[in-house]
């Protein structure tokens, strides 16, 4: 048995995968560590999906309503959608399978924000749990779980679950205990201030505490985070952060920044990857992060000794960083923080803070709203994730996205986004590889050139064609032809191309 | 000259309206208190636009750029916008003539949550003002400045101002001093927590503390606010009151809420006064506001001793309980706080209190998305005011609005929102006078029944034949029909209403 299950009454709790899924069943309520592809647990989500295709062979019902910090992976959300197994999924899904699922309305997706549903559960809207499933990377000798490399919705779904199931997995680092910060927010009329006035500041401890007694079973793993390929920045990507960061020169000959700690909130993917290596070779010093996931390029800024602390709830890295982490986590629990979600997202903190948040997008309007979840309005792709926690109280919202996809059939820039997910009060700069549109203080109307001047030159026309007919509604405030609004959605419907 | 001037410095300051408006010129950004027609000033307007009224006759140019709490009267908007003196509003209006101008095109108007312009001023994003011009109740000996019947921005544009113009308002009860807390909120990278965790803790002074050197004219005037009559609730708004108070026993049923301690967040409107005649009679015990706008009906919850505090920034009352607050203030006072709106409005206090909001709106689509400004997409009414800031923090928010308005001829359930302010993530219960559509934990597409339930009897027919449309969608997490979307939109653009 593994050294790292140190206390001795949990010790007889260990099982194999298959027989703690017996602690599942259909119907069941189910709450999993996990966000972004890394802690949640990978041994028993297939055992469950195992129960559930042995169950719908016998002609029996076997699904689950499945909860998790934010997307999981192949091993836990793909195993279980492949076997038909997951009914009802909430706060955020990137998996294929699921996604086909969901779009097919085959499974139901409430999309959410994510310091939304921990808060929710808490609230007692969702009711008592049946199971937890956490993936640690130690249990304590005094019954105390210390996380692995994502901390997500794990307080809450432990405190409403009746049964409580750890994978400890060795692939993870033991070097990981001391890089949480575990921190339980009180229900309301309990609550007090959350006393973070930096990204470096802790203020809970380093392991999960709760009644041991609901622990129903201990599984060991050895299995590797979902850790997608760094891909290298292309010439869009590289133009958008270089975009991106005149932006940020701007602020600072404004008097808006210093380039003495910056702030930074980001999205994953590329185009960040690419303002991180920018960072990089620029001017800004002592950059710190308060964020969702720690991304190869915090480690790169964190390295280079560029940024001092980087706080999230998760990590989202290579295969190589995830190595690299692994390695020398040891070194970087100095630099990185790992929060529950509902703090690494606080509107609390952010807002104070004064961080500048940078996501990424689907489409935005002539207005500047945003999509990020819905293509032309009824196909879900992941979700809004953290975007709106950070959108709504940074002191800058940034949105980033090449002015065009699939090959130039889809524009970025519409004349009225086929999904709201962040409105014109809220996003402030939209940036494409053809510059950035700073939409603060504008009346909408004023809005409208900056955003046809960053889309590509192909659409701009078309962009030009409907502001002309939208400029003859008879009111000004926000002037729309709406029997025209989506016609490059359903263009794009009909013939495959937003183009003519 | 009033006793109520109380500074040598600025008893020798003290000049009519007309001689204080030769410091507001052409061009300038002036900052004024007032929010809800509540604590405005009250003779600067009238002589600023006779100064831009002569130079337009001289064939001058003369217009400002106004920034304010929220919205004022015709007596600060209202004469500005006949005298056509002004260039540029925000945060929020509804001053008719204004809002005629803004939907001609004549002026620009940047809708925005009431709790982000006093920060984005602090962040400097507006540069420096020229005017700040601020209704008080009294300047004490040491020059601290005690505020009116509104706290809005008054911090954050005196900060701002170069010019400080104070107007001394006789009509305001001299017994307000002490039912303001004013507290300021730092710049990023000083800020810390927010140290309310009841909405009757108090965490500020009772007066404005500035550099009075900036103060270049004092004005005396007897005024009244802008206090609207109230207007009794009729047939619809007792049902739609009813439904609330039937959701808020299904809370306490679900032991999501107790019958002590409730706290209210109150859109302003006849629904929210006849929630409020509803609560006098229910088992609610103990009630507190953490709001933006004291209204009659919470005065009444007081007296009754239902309520125990009201926070908020201003009053909005009818002009019988004005006259009742200015005589009683000092009795009201123990259980009024009026606070900065970035304080009345912040997300970090509203999340952490877990209150319920309650706010009116435009219009909800069948997948709960809302538009609260701009009806038929372009024309704005008020503005998105405060409902963001609630809405988004709120332990549980509400949206209410007759089913039909103009006669029927404009349904409140539309299939798509023609403008979104909150959307699916944010907006949880939707409530008409046919019944409450709870969308808390569904998937898009379990809500459209519920949000057909609550339409108007005459529109479900219409929608049920959208849904059906929108049902053959390729893609079933949240089904459109684009090319349809706005049809209920563009008949009452075509025929006057959205009946077929």
């Amino acid at each position: 048995m593994s050294e790292r299950i140190a206390h001795s009454g949990l010790k007889s709790k260990v099982m194999s995968a298959e027989e703690a899924a017996e602690f599942v069943n259909n119907g069941d309520k189910v709450g999993t560590s996990g966000f972004t592809g890394a802690g949640y647990p990978k041994a028993l989500p297939t055992a469950i999906a195992e129960r559930a295709k042995a169950a719908h062979d016998r002609g029996d019902e076997f699904q689950i309503e499945l909860f998790t910090g934010a997307s999981t992976a192949v091993d836990c959300d793909g195993v279980l959608a492949e076997a038909n197994a997951i009914s009802y999924r909430t706060p955020y899904n990137s998996d294929p399978v699921l996604r086909g699922q969901i779009n097919a309305g085959e499974a139901k997706y409430w999309d959410i924000h994510l310091s939304h549903l921990g808060k929710q559960v808490q609230e007692g809207f969702f009711g008592k749990f049946d199971v937890a499933i956490i993936e640690a990377v130690a249990i304590r000798e005094d019954g105390t779980v210390v996380p692995s490399s994502a901390v997500g919705n794990n307080i809450e779904f432990i405190d409403a679950a009746d049964k409580v199931i750890i994978e400890v997995n060795e692939w993870q680092s033991r070097d990981l205990e001391g890089m949480h910060d575990i921190y339980r927010i009180e229900p309301a009329g309990q609550r007090t201030p959350i006393n973070i006035t930096a990204p470096g500041d802790r203020i809970g401890g380093t392991a999960l505490e709760f009644d041991t007694s609901k622990v129903v079973a201990v599984v060991e793993t050895d299995r590797p985070d979902r850790n997608a390929p760094f891909t290298p920045a292309d010439e869009t990507s590289k133009k958008i952060a270089g975009h991106f960061l005149d932006f940020l020169e701007g602020e600072v000959r404004a008097g808006r920044l210093s380039y003495d700690r910056y702030i930074m909130q980001s999205g994953v993917g590329n185009v960040p990857n690419a303002v991180m290596a920018g960072l990089l070779d620029s001017k800004f010093e002592n950059i710190t992060a308060y964020t969702e996931v720690i991304q190869d390029g915090m480690v790169d800024l964190i390295d280079a000794g560029k940024m001092t602390v980087a706080s999230a709830t998760s990590f989202s890295l290579s295969p190589e960083y995830a190595e690299k982490m692994n390695a020398e986590a040891a070194r970087y629990r100095e630099s990185i923080i790992l929060r529950p979600q509902q703090v690494s997202n606080h509107p609390e903190v952010i807002r104070r803070l004064g961080l500048i948040a940078t996501n990424g997008m689907i489409e935005a309007d002539i207005y500047g709203n945003i999509n990020s979840t819905n293509v032309s309005g009824s196909r879900v792709m992941n979700g809004i994730g953290g975007s709106g926690d950070f959108t709504r109280n940074a002191q800058v919202s940034s949105f980033i996205s090449p002015s065009v996809a699939k090959g130039g059939d889809i524009s970025a820039i519409v004349p009225f986004a086929s999904h709201i997910d962040h409105h014109e009060h809220d996003a402030m700069v939209i940036i494409t590889e053809n510059g950035f549109a700073d939409l603060r203080g504008l009346a909408p109307r004023d809005r409208v050139k900056k955003m046809v001047d960053i889309a590509h030159e192909s659409y701009r026309p078309l962009l030009e064609e409907y502001v002309e007919a939208a400029s003859k509604s008879k009111f000004q405030q926000t002037p729309h032809d709406l029997a025209r609004a989506f016609e490059f959605h359903t263009r794009f419907l009909e013939t495959g191309s937003m183009h003519k």
